[in-house]
Order: structure tokens, then C-alpha cells, then sequence
């Protein structure tokens, strides 16, 4: 228990970071900066990473005993990779007091909410989240208690989701400095698909396009379109096969607009190339605007 | 003349900046901080953004008499749109002193050299540059003296030109910092289709497709990777229609690179899926390691 223990405004007692890696961490830092908590526990399969992350002082105790973990939580956030967080919430929400409440970070929320919602134990409620914030760094040690701040979160509750529940997800997500958006896991998935799957199959496909003796003649436009090509393959497939359908259709909706610049260009068509040029700097202009 | 003209360091008695937008704008400001000459010139066709620059202290004098300029200057940078810089280097090399080095900052090189290779008046020199280095941004407000520090730059002279001009504008973009690659024309606009051009249409498609409405559901991956859409339409025009042959095949390179994900997609085929964002990832990982 640390220092802060003494004071009245901590939204959680407890709070449970399961899995504990760059996003993870970073909601451990982010939590801890904004005294969100008194304690904050996390859990992960590696034993010498848990104890790091405690050292680090990121965490007040790090555990590989997810079941312990959760017991002694009372919000518990999973950050594992998308095919795993079903299987950790079922074991997070049999060890859980009632009460407690259960959220992930999820990139897709679909099949996650359908497994999930109706079929926990009682008196504990998963309220599924997926704050847009990330990096193309991996582990705890870049954690950035600043990662979420200004950032949206969408939570995706359904029908039956206790309205008390919701509002405690949404104030730990506005706490961290985010601002939350509500809709269903299937408006979720169609639309970051377009928004977060799609630009991560874009710039991957630049960088798999790239010579490698043309690597010196690259500078800050190619660095800035490739930079989420960084990423971990092995969270962007569980992303990219958990949102196929949705994804497959952005990707045909974008190969249209390619199609179209490709025209212009063949058909050295000025009038039609500038109208799509701008097309697109309108959507850069707006999403770089002030807020 | 500025107080630096004390000092014998100078590379160049009298530069001079045709165009001084946020190119030529940052190369006044870098060859200021850096005292690469006693008097920096410059001239576009707008008398009061001319005067403005000078009042800035950007220019020691702004004008919009090309010709002048020119005959003041030792080495004259054409910083116009692409589809001007023959035009104006004309003008510039009617109206120069016999020694001088003329060079510009193109992004298509192989019109622009086979137009004036052989074709100036005796004693004026024309060497033709590409640095790699920009911004989204446009005006000389912009300016940033540390916009070409640790970014290439392209030369791309023919058998003809003369050695000691070559070096003469390879040491001036190294004295901005930049380290300079030399090809040939044709070989720097195969090149740049891939690695400057082809991400700036990428970048445009995908800043096309995004619906109006799932404007607030996007985060800093989708910013990063649509930032350079945020280009003058103008200048890219000019860019993507006089490379355009090579522009074409490069997008042909691209789709075929994204066909092969969107293949793995559709067929749920993981292992394949890996290895295409693993090739992506290398080229990424590449490009971002310590120089």
C-alpha cells in the first residue's frame, strides 16, 4: 500500500492490470500519476518480468497468480493479446469478489462481448473497452502514463449491462484523461476497422513493398506511413483474423480509392487528381485540427 | 550584408533562393544558422511575402526580380513547383555571372535534367538536387533551420558536369547537414517513386476512405499514416503527373503487396499472415535503427 493510501479521492481501492505489457504499463503508470488506486496489482506468466515490473515501482505487487490477483481487485483491467482475454476474464471473474469489475483493451470486441456478456458469475460485471492508445514499442519498461491522455476510449456494453457498471468503466477511462464513446461491439468492429485494422494493413503492405537497396532514399514521409508497421506481428494477426470480414471490406473500400488515384495518374488527369488529393487533405485537415 | 561578413568560413559569398515557400525558406534559415554566406538573397513573385521574409529576418533582402537576384548570387537554389523549375532556372542562368552554380530542390528529376543538361549559357552550371526532406506544412513561417539535418539528399548530375560544381553542391547540402547520394536522373525518379511518391498516394488513398462519421473513432495510427496527405494538392500534382510512369508501376509493386495480406486474411492462413508483417516489420525496423 503506498503513501496516497491516506487520501479519499481514489476512484478503486484495488486495481488489477492483467498482463502487463506496453499497454498494461502504461495504465499502471497512468493510474499511479493520477491516483486512480491505492494499490495497483498486475499479473503475468513470466515470473522475472512481474518482479521487474515491481522494482520498477510501476506496480505495488506483481504476481503470476492471476486468481489472486483478481480477488483482491475491484476494477481489473485485461491486457493481454485479443485471443487470450476471454479465457483470462472467465478465470478473473471466478476469483473475483462481487462487485468487481471487469474490463479489457481489446482492439476487437465482437466475439469477445459475445462470449462474454450473459455468461459470468453473478455479481461481477464485464463492461468491454478498447481505449485507442498504443505504440509500436512492446513491453513495460516504455510505459508512458501520458499514452491515453486526450485519446478516445470506446466502451461497447450491451443491453444488459448494469448502468453502474458502465458509468465506473467510463470515469476510470475519463480519469486517465480520455474521452469515451459508447456503441455496440459490431459498430465497434466495422468501424475501427476502417480506422485502426485498415491503416495498420496499408502501412505494413508499404514497408513489405520497400527494396531494401532503396532503404537509403527514404526520409520522413515513408518513416511516418510506416511507423505502425513496428508493431508486434503476433497482436496485429490476432487483430487482423478476429475482424476479417470487417477488415476485408475496408481493405476493398480503400483498393477503390487507390484505383481512382491510379487513374488520375494514368490518365494525367490534373482535374480529377487534385479533387481526390483534396478529398483526402479535407479528412487530414479535420482530424488535425484543434479539438 | 550581416556581421558574418567578417568571418572567412563562408562556402558562399551570395546565396540566393528563388521561391521561399517552406523549402527555400528553411534552407535561407539553415544556411543563416550555420553562416554558410555573407548575404542570403531571395525572390518570389509576391512583393509583400518578399517583404515580409526580409522584415523576418529571414532574407537580408527579398525581392521580386529573379534576374537580379541572380546576378548577385554565387549559388542560386530554384525552390519553386516542381512544373516552374525549368522555367525559372532558364531566367536565373540568362541572368547569372559566369562561375555560377545553379541547383533546385525537385522531386522529379528526370524532365528537369534532360531540359537543361547541355542547354544554359557557357559558364553557369546547373547541378540538380532532390533533398529528402519536407513537411506537410506550406510558408516560410514554417521555416526550420534543422529541416535537412540527418536527411539525404540526392544529386544527380550527367557526364558533362563539370566535377568542381558537383562538389561545390554536394558540399553545400552537407553543410546542412545532410548526408548526399548521387545517381543519375532516371535512376533517382525509379527510386523516389517508390520510396517518396507511392507513400503519399497510399497516404491520400487511405485519408479518402475514411466515412465523415468515424472521424472521432481515430487515434495517432491513423494520423501517423496520413500525415504527409496533408501536402499541398498543388505540388503533389505537379510530382505524381511528371513521374508518372514510374509512379504507376510502384502502386502495381503496392497492390500486389496488399493483395498478399488481404489473401491471408480471407483464408485465416496465420503462418502466412506472419511472415508478410514480419517482411513489413523488417524493412520498419530497418529504417528506424541508429544510423
Amino acid at each position: 500500500m503506498t503513501e496516497s493510501s491516506t487520501q479519499n479521492s481514489h476512484l478503486f481501492k484495488t486495481i488489477g492490470v492483467i498482463g502487463v505489457g506496453l499497454l498494461g504499463g502504461s495504465i499502471a503508470a497512468a493510474a499511479r500519476q493520477r491516483h486512480l488506486a491505492e494499490t495497483i496489482l498486475g499479473a503475468g506468466r513470466n515470473p522475472s518480468r512481474m518482479r521487474a515490473a515491481q522494482q520498477s515501482g510501476l506496480l505495488d505487487r506483481g504476481s503470476t497468480n492471476i486468481a489472486e490477483t483478481a480477488a483482491q481487485s475491484d476494477l481489473v483491467i485485461v491486457c493481454t493479446p485479443v485471443n487470450n482475454i476471454v479465457q483470462f476474464i472467465r478465470i478473473v471473474a471466478q476469483n473475483s469478489r462481487p462487485g468487481t469489475v471487469i474490463t479489457d483493451v481489446g482492439s476487437t470486441k465482437q466475439k469477445i462481448c459475445s462470449e462474454l456478456y450473459g455468461s459470468l458469475p453473478e455479481g461481477v460485471t464485464f463492461v468491454a473497452s478498447h481505449p485507442l492508445a498504443g505504440s509500436e514499442k512492446a513491453g513495460f519498461e516504455f510505459a508512458d502514463p501520458e499514452l491515453f491522455a486526450g485519446r478516445p476510449c470506446v466502451v461497447t456494453p450491451d443491453d444488459q449491462t448494469p448502468d453502474e457498471a458502465i458509468e465506473r468503466v467510463k470515469g476510470f477511462w475519463e480519469a486517465l484523461g480520455m474521452h469515451v464513446l459508447q456503441t455496440t461491439p459490431e459498430n465497434h468492429d466495422r468501424i475501427l476497422a476502417e480506422t485502426s485494422h485498415l491503416p495498420h494493413v496499408i502501412s505494413s503492405a508499404l514497408a513489405m513493398t520497400l527494396s531494401e537497396e532503396n532503404r537509403p532514399f527514404t526520409s520522413t514521409g515513408f518513416r511516418d506511413t510506416t511507423r505502425i508497421a513496428g508493431g508486434d506481428p503476433s497482436i496485429w494477426i490476432d487483430i487482423l483474423l478476429s475482424n476479417s470480414d470487417a477488415i476485408i471490406e475496408s481493405i476493398d473500400k480503400y483498393t477503390q480509392s487507390l484505383a481512382r488515384l491510379r487513374e488520375a495518374i494514368v490518365n494525367q488527369d490534373e482535374k480529377q487528381l487534385r479533387q481526390l488529393l483534396e478529398d483526402g487533405k479535407k479528412n487530414h485537415d479535420a482530424l488535425n485540427s484543434a479539438p
